[in-house]
């Protein structure tokens, strides 16, 4: 591997050449281990183990001094994905995202090998103008109109970390040069309370801070209330600050609510602000005729984000933020850096787009999206996401009638559904809804994650939402990929009623931790 | 591929399993175009088309209703491989990266296909510990202590917004909530005029605003003037400002300079200001024992951000940012998250690392460069840093006594190596360095590069330092891979020599665009 004669001449040898074989034998790795295609049912969700255990399994620390052999590199591979997660299993549930969409992984690898960057026409010529498909196409599916504009970005975070920073430019055209410790009065940002923490983290980044962040209170169902968020407005106005931005949410993390966007559009018109929806979630929904009237209004928003890599499948990270008003990204975030964005140049500079971006190098996420609308067509992804949003019903439907199952929501808006498994010998209690028993089976859905966990046989997230006094309950989100089936929404409750039957009462404590 | 009995079962279909067949035949394309390993030299560098053009071969916009065939699918890639950049190709100089690293490859095709996120320790066991492994790699190769800390995130301009925040939250412990509106006097953050452009941006973002960013005098090599930044430090102060944070850079973007890291630490010791070092660029040093002499005194720095993802020929994106003081990264950036970040889990907790960073889903970025690391070690790791610095060598005297080329700087610290090529016809100029011909030569300069891409020859990137009053010249980066040789340094001033003899001197302007 290395030239031993250092200083002269050492051209492509065997030895470089030999080193790409590895890539051949990783797909063949990556097939045994049950890592591409449906052949990974037949493995376990995950094989788990703690991570002290896991540090005795697998040679973490980097202190080879030496190159190691092909053979001890394929073992190192081997081990990595024997004890990662299968999260293209069909029993995967644990995340909003699951498996990749496989013209996905696809597009992925093919930007991996290409190993560019999105900034200029010079480096990426088909990934700018893909990328520009992208946005043209994201833009009329939310209905933003032929004169705006957008960005990919690495994650959900980051597009509402764009979206304060344009809305405060333009509330502020000066902001960029003079900062915001001069200003008369803090700038306020207002969310729900059940939306996405990014937003907290953003006014924190953006030197807004968390005092300036109102949490207006939502329904029970997870939707913003508008009424309470015009309250809330008024009383920032009239404790001097300054409202200049609205967060709204498609599908939130929990519960997958749809705040009413028409009614948040009216307050933020009657007040000037920006209204931003963090579609990250239910932007997908915007595929499909059917389920499309969720985002009723969200035409109305200055902008949007949407991440295809969630539950539509589109390999991790693949983040779309949408704004209406063309070329304000360029005069907000650009630098102008001599060195990259040369004026000079002999095609049209107007195609080096990277001057938008906060980053200077910049991954290729447009293309693997770019890639799976071309195979599929919209009809085609329309399909995925109407089957998720029926395998959803199936599953709620099932909750709904199940002895023993519990839903925390008579109904649902995007493909999370939310419940809770009471085993059989907490049913029989006649002290059944007391506050005792209610902290009991929120020890009972944690420690039936934790033995399904240690199966390997389904990984399904729970969540409290304590800001509404509920524990520990099971989310399901229905993803695009791998396919669901009435049968693995079946399998979910089948094994939470093994597992859940299986508990031994007298060990959970009343409160406290569980044991099982 | 659609379930046409949408409301029913449907399992796994042949159609399903037939789809990831396609991740085997792109393997196929990838290398028949010239994508994976030395073949790629046989093709050209680029084959440019005009963005207006280029829509003409390749159908971008997103308008497919119905899935198309396999074999369309097939040349749709083809198509995008034909006119990408293969920045794999032994003469691609354009970027500060080049061709990835085979193992890199590899380690990023399995992230890719593994999809998850590096959040917590339940998705992500194995690549959870790989990341903490390359944090405490990349601390023992800087010298940071073993209480310190870091995280990997999505590429060199974040590491610095995430520098900058840690800095900030430092000095007034109360700004995560208060925000920074209400201070009493602005924050001021330090760079040298040769610095990267992203701290501008982070200024911006982060609410300081640019006319607090102070840009220090760089002195004719690039490094930053150490008595020039006392001076600005002073100045602020007087003004009543707040001076907090200096960014010091190893390997600045376009002369590759490193400051003098001791004398910059003193001047931020001396005033108790934050010292980072964007060593995006010039980290890579660190894994030689020849050249880490360069980084003599970075370990006195705060934080340091380094992309193996540059040089060292790691996928992009692969951005590693570190800090000296564990738990400041979570207590500044942590928002508690119930539905990710649950404490009543069953295993320890302490590994879901998550909440460090601003993002919520985060990419797999670690093991690419842990695999990199197993497989080459660290002797194979500095025979590629040192082959590297070799080559720079060898080019940096190549063009000191080479007829009609001429330096831009006498002495090269990392691999930049900056030169101007001066046609035969304007050697025999008798007003040699007049303005005019100087400007000339920043023409013929860029014409020389659009040529060389037309040509699809080699791609090398010209920049101006307008800042220190020059114009265009050719900026060569030595990167480590595809591994360069004296050859492919040597066709470089050969290959720029043809074509700079070829241009028509009649057709270059005084001022303005040329034609050539």
């Amino acid at each position: 591997m290395a030239c031993a004669n250092n200083g002269s001449e050492c051209p492509d040898t065997k030895d470089g050449d030999d080193e790409w074989t590895i890539l051949e034998r990783v797909c063949r790795m990556l097939a045994e281990e049950g890592y591409l295609g449906p052949s990974v049912n037949q493995r376990p969700v995950v094989e788990f183990e703690h991570p002290a255990d896991l540090k005795n399994l697998i040679h973490f620390p980097m202190d080879e001094k030496a190159p190691i052999s092909e053979a001890a590199i394929e073992r190192i591979i081997r081990q990595v994905l024997r004890y990662s997660v299968r999260t293209g299993h069909q029993h995967f549930h644990n995340q909003l995202f699951a498996g990749v969409d496989p013209y996905g992984l696809t597009g992925s690898w093919i930007t991996e090998a290409l190993n560019t960057s999105q900034y200029t026409f010079e480096v990426g010529p088909t990934f700018t103008l893909i990328e520009n498909a992208v946005i043209e196409k994201c833009l009329e599916l939310f209905r933003f109109g032929s004169n705006a504009d957008g960005i990919l970005c690495p994650g959900g975070s980051m597009s509402n970390m764009y979206a304060i920073v344009a809305a405060r430019f333009r509330a502020i055209p000066d902001v960029k040069r003079t900062g915001v410790t001069g200003l008369p009065a803090p700038l306020v940002v207002f969310t729900s309370e059940d939306a996405h923490y990014s937003i907290t983290k953003a006014v924190h980044w953006l030197g807004i801070g968390l005092n300036n962040l109102v949490k207006v209170k939502a329904d029970r169902r997870g939707r913003i209330i508008p009424e309470e968020l015009e309250q809330a407005i008024e009383s920032v106005l009239a404790s001097g600050r300054r409202p200049f931005f609205v967060n709204a949410t498609a599908g939130t993390t929990v519960l997958g609510a749809f705040d009413d966007f028409n009614a948040v559009a009216d307050v933020c018109a009657r007040y000037g602000l920006w209204m931003h929806i963090d579609a990250c979630l239910g932007g997908t929904a915007a595929l499909s005729t059917t389920h499309r009237h969720l985002l009723a209004g969200a035409d109305r928003a200055h902008s949007l984000a949407w991440n295809p890599h969630k539950t539509l499948g589109a390999p991790l990270q693949c983040s779309v933020f949408l704004l209406k008003e063309r070329g304000l990204l360029h005069e907000c975030n650009a630098a102008n850096a001599d060195y990259l964005f040369q004026q000079d140049k002999f095609y049209d500079i107007r195609y080096d787009t990277g001057d938008k971006s906060v980053q200077c190098g910049r991954k290729v996420d447009a293309f693997k999206f770019w890639l799976m609308y071309k195979a599929r067509g919209s009809a085609g992804l329309a399909d995925l996401v109407d089957h998720a949003f029926e395998c959803a019903r199936y599953l709620h439907e099932l909750v709904r009638h199940r002895d023993g199952f519990r839903l925390v929501l008579e109904e649902f808006q995007y493909t999370n559904i939310s419940f809770w498994y009471v085993p059989s010998w907490m049913r029989k209690e006649p002290a059944g809804d007391t506050t005792d028993w209610w902290q009991r089976l929120y020890v009972v859905t944690a420690d039936i994650k934790e033995r399904m966990v240690k199966r390997g046989t389904t990984l399904i997230c729970y969540v409290p939402l304590l800001h509404k006094g509920i524990g520990n309950f099971f989310r399901m989100v229905v993803t695009c990929h791998p396919r669901p089936s009435h049968a693995t929404m079946r399998y979910i409750v089948e094994e939470i009623e093994r597992v859940g039957e299986e508990l031994n009462p007298t060990a959970i404590p009343i409160n406290g931790t569980a044991s099982g």
